[in-house]
């Protein structure tokens, strides 16, 4: 029986002795591989904090001690120790648990997590809350990554600490990545205070000096050795960046030495105020691919965990993201003025094979939403046109930039909308649900989703053709595409749809590649002799009035399908057009409802919500039943 | 005739001595000081800045080399010097110049500003820009002040920019200011930095050590000298929160000396990569009055000049502002759950009277958009009941931990969201414009917006009365209340709106204060023998759907009026509401149309974009009139 059997809750974990507590790393370590091999999920990140996850439950008294992981994809050594280990094979599947801390989950997840850099704003405010109550001997932790600890709201956060200094510690996990490589000029710091680089040359200049013909060598060895506590004691302190904020720094440490980082955390324990330790940790570490390659093994999908080969998967069409990385690369070719732009998601994005080819053309500008985008607006200004490539949920971060700085200076840059619409399997946090919402009341904004991937590579080529008067938004899901890629390029005309089919009474106004569901259900009910007209809206703003007039007054019914929320969403354009404009047709909006949606897959979640074909062929029947009653009645009366 | 007279352009300046660059500074002062007594308008920033702006615009080639001002408040000075002096009367007026940098007002405003910390994010992507392009000479500045420099936006930037190496300054414009004073560990860095206190105790300890018996005098004061140039050349550098992110330091400097900053400058232009130099400016400088109390003297309104004393306004009604302030302290006595949190905006949100009552219960966490929701979370996941008070277009900034920390996890915090609908003078950087759009589709919210300041008194009493279920969101505008106040609170059931009139066949449904419009317009309505009925929605989510029931059942024709975007706002919401419950009534919308509203003041903005009393009552008249149409022409029939 494995030692993790037993272990319920880390007040078991605590009376095991120091050996069982390797045994218990190292059993972790084989469960995360056998699981993730099997279904999928994060990986290199929880494998990386093995050691410190058991250390951390095994000093500290969880859950009244309160402890955060940042982003939370590191999460799962600490799910298994606080009694999910049996439920652990429902990771991330519909009903099952969350591949993310969550509070409604577990008493032992403190703060539910999922974006990045929000562990030190709230574990502050449990310590200050902590404070307030008197509660002096509560512990507050959390657990951030190098690549984390770049965006600006983690900045914000310690800039408050220094200031209140209640009792918490920062963990910084140190490993050299977030999901790519981590950019920016806080990663080369951090590796020169690991090697404690300032340290040692300073210490090399005193030497030179004290080494002089007069001075005996003992004196200078001796002097040397006072001065040397004096830079411990204080150059060290007044050369660290958090020290600067009045953090107090401990570290460097090696992440995996389970018995340094016990004793550790036991000292740190009794030092107030706020402090920062610095962990050095390997992502992947124990399963040697993870190790050469933690780009792909960040989420690898299924393998074969004894020789690390990635269970294949059927033929399928071209993603979205595929397409965007090669268009907007072509398009690169032959139109200077395009820079790619991304924040931290390169490889997610598909930009990698851009940044190979044209590494002074495309940005990795770290966790850094915010930054990200009046980055672009400055690119902007100066006649280049950036192509912003930023997931939909991470985009709300980004919200006020790109009004402030993008929108009301009708500068043109091109928002590449990734993970629009449900996600799948990461849930909530991550899905991209408020977009159509968001930037349809913000002026001077132009936005589009394509149905297809041909419409989606030239609506990238459309985007770059002319000089744009203010951002151009494209949205696109997280998934493969149908329709064929011809060769040929395309200008779309801005703020037209276009008819996808004809039919009677009833039309459905799709946005996006939902509408291949529009297609396929228009397809089905033919069998049942009902002709429904099926019309791709292809942008969200402006949206067609053309088109719209021409619907409204044609029929009665219409159906609107979008992969986003409801509430102002694509519906209610169309809804505020047919208003504004007197018509009364009987207008009917799927898409999703007032609810953060649930982890499942895409499939299951457009099942779930009522927007997929099975959901738009039902609804359908029943329109047409009831204006066939009407019908009937009318003929009867 | 004073020397500005003939500056129509920084070139001229260029031809000026030194002694005449001293009277063109006292001449743009008193030419300030002149302004803002009669005109009002920002204030103490722009006199802190004089010598600055005057030396950038001597050294630098504008607008060739890009100069950005970040927040922009501070630009009065720059604007004086490029061309605008003759237009200057205009500031802030409704089709005048703007009170921020522009872009479309003049080419020396390389980028618009009016949120803070954008500026180094924009001059990267400028520097960028010129990199890519081969155009080495260009020169890129960016002026920040240390308030701005807490925010995270800019520590994004300067990550990004230590890594990336363009050449670019920075200037820290370091007053010890935002608008209220600064707190924050980085403001206490920022001291130890001028005050050289790290490089004076580390000199000191070594000069102790070298001067014991065995070494003689003249030795240990040689290698103290030779110790210092390498203190000054390493210590001094890696020692810095700026080199640790690899940016090259430079300073502190006395921001008022002309002479030293032009020479600086001359220098700085020629150092190549990323640079900061940290200025101590002194905000108010050659105002007497405004040195004494800098807070008072950011936007001070008129005043006479010679006295300093502010011209009286008329006896006016409370501002909802010095409601929130009043009810927030008066609710913290009995409840101690209460805590107030504010980024930067303290005696703006006018919670400075509580701050000085209940230190310990008033959050100043800086410019922290982001950090203060989330921050909030952290507190309220312990129990407690954050009022994050934040104005509606600094809300977009934190949209993302709105949702991702707050709504999701319901977590029970009451944002009172300032400066909603038109702010006036400050312009379209800062109407609260989007707000009712961007929640309205977030899952778990309550939202609502008080027509009275008693409401609005009772809303907030309402919040923290039970257990909120999520966030409960009260925006209101910067203006006095209409009502009395009552002295006894009253719990106002959630989502509830009221009926403030009856009427016939036309009705009216308000949110928040402008509802006042549409009582004084059904009062006026009546003398024409029109009887319209007026309902306060009071709640923008949910909406008040048995109240909404009663409406559409009623009348013909409804009209709705917000003080926020038409797209996706209230009206949307009612709209929603009519189509999906199959309900055929007109609907008018009132609102702001889809573009960024400009500045002027709020009266002139509401008559501007059509949703003042007159508008109504126009809007009734022409409905009323249509309705007896369609009667008579049905009569006729």
């Amino acid at each position: 029986m494995s030692p993790n059997n037993f272990i319920s809750s880390p007040v078991d974990l605590r009376n095991l002795s120091f050996s069982s507590l390797q045994v218990v790393c190292e059993d972790l370590r084989s469960f995360i591989i056998d699981h993730v091999a099997v279904n999928g999920g994060h990986f290199s990140s929880s494998l990386g904090v093995v050691e410190l996850t058991v250390a951390l439950h095994y000093v500290f008294n969880t859950p009244i001690d309160k402890l955060i992981w940042d982003v939370g994809h590191q999460a799962y050594p600490h799910k298994l120790l606080t009694g999910r280990r049996k439920s652990f094979y429902s990771n991330r599947l519909l009903g099952g648990i969350s591949g993310f801390p969550c509070r409604d989950e577990s008493e032992f997840d403190a703060f539910g997590t999922g974006h990045s850099s929000t562990s030190i704003s709230a574990i502050l405010g449990m310590a200050i809350a902590a404070k307030y109550r008197g509660e002096l001997n509560r512990q507050h932790i959390a657990v951030i990554g190098d690549g984390a600890m770049t965006a600006g709201q983690a900045f914000e956060a310690m800039n408050n600490a220094g200031y209140e200094q209640p009792n918490m510690l920062i963990i910084l996990n140190d490993n050299n990545m977030s999901i790519d490589s981590n950019t920016g000029a806080l990663q080369n710091y951090l590796t020169d205070l690991t090697t404690a680089k300032y340290y040692n040359t300073l210490k090399l200049h005193l030497k030179n000096l004290l080494s002089s013909e007069n001075s005996s060598t003992k004196w200078a060895s001796d002097t040397l050795r006072k001065f040397d506590k004096i830079i411990k004691g204080g150059f060290m302190q007044y050369s660290n960046l958090f020290e600067a904020l009045n953090i107090r720094y401990f570290g460097p440490v090696d992440g995996h030495d389970l018995k340094k980082m016990i004793s550790l955390f036991e000292k740190l324990k009794h030092i107030p105020g706020p402090k920062l330790l610095h962990c050095v940790t390997i992502k992947g570490k124990g399963f040697a691919p993870a190790l050469a390659d933690p780009k792909i093994w960040h989420a690898p999908g299924t393998f074969n965990k004894s020789t690390g080969a990635k269970l294949s998967t059927v033929n399928r069409s071209p993603t979205f993201q595929e397409v965007f990385g090669n268009t907007l690369l072509a398009l690169a070719k032959t139109n200077d003025r395009i820079i790619a732009v991304s924040p931290a998601m390169l490889s997610g994005s598909s930009l990698s094979k851009m940044k190979s080819e044209m590494p002074e053309r495309v940005f990795d500008v770290g966790i850094a939403e915010q930054h990200s985008v009046t980055f672009c607006a400055g690119l902007a200004t100066d006649g280049l046109l950036p192509f912003c490539a930023i997931y939909s949920t991470f985009l709300q971060r980004a919200y006020d930039q790109l009004i402030h700085d993008v929108a009301l200076q009708k500068l043109p840059v091109v928002f590449c909308i990734d993970r629009a619409g449900v996600v799948g399997t990461d849930g909530p946090t991550h899905h991209g649900a408020f977009d159509i919402s968001f930037l349809r009341c913000i002026p001077n904004i132009t936005g589009a989703s394509p149905m297809d991937l041909d419409d989606f590579k030239n609506l990238l080529f459309t985007a770059q053709c002319d000089t744009l008067n203010g951002p151009f938004a494209i949205r696109y899901p997280k998934s493969t595409g149908a329709g064929e890629l011809k060769s040929k390029f395309c200008k779309i005309p801005l703020g037209k749809g276009r008819k996808i089919k004809s039919g009677k009474r009833i039309a459905i106004l799709s946005l996006g590649p939902i509408g291949q569901f529009a297609v396929e259900a228009c397809q089905e009910l033919l069998d049942d002799h009902i002709d429904v007209a099926h019309y791709d809206l292809r942008f969200f703003k402006p949206i067609d009035e053309t088109l719209l007039h021409d619907v409204f007054s044609q029929f009665s019914v219409v159906i609107t399908i979008e992969d986003g929320s409801l509430i102002g969403g694509i519906g209610s354009a169309v809804m505020e057009f047919m208003v504004d404009n007197g018509y009364h047709s009987i207008l009917k909006r799927l898409g999703l409802p007032d609810t953060f949606a649930t982890q499942g897959t895409q499939d299951q979640l457009h099942a779930l919500y009522g927007y997929d074909k099975k959901a738009i062929i039902s609804l359908i029947r029943s329109l047409h039943h009831e204006l066939n009653k009407d019908n009937t009645s009318k003929k009867n009366n």
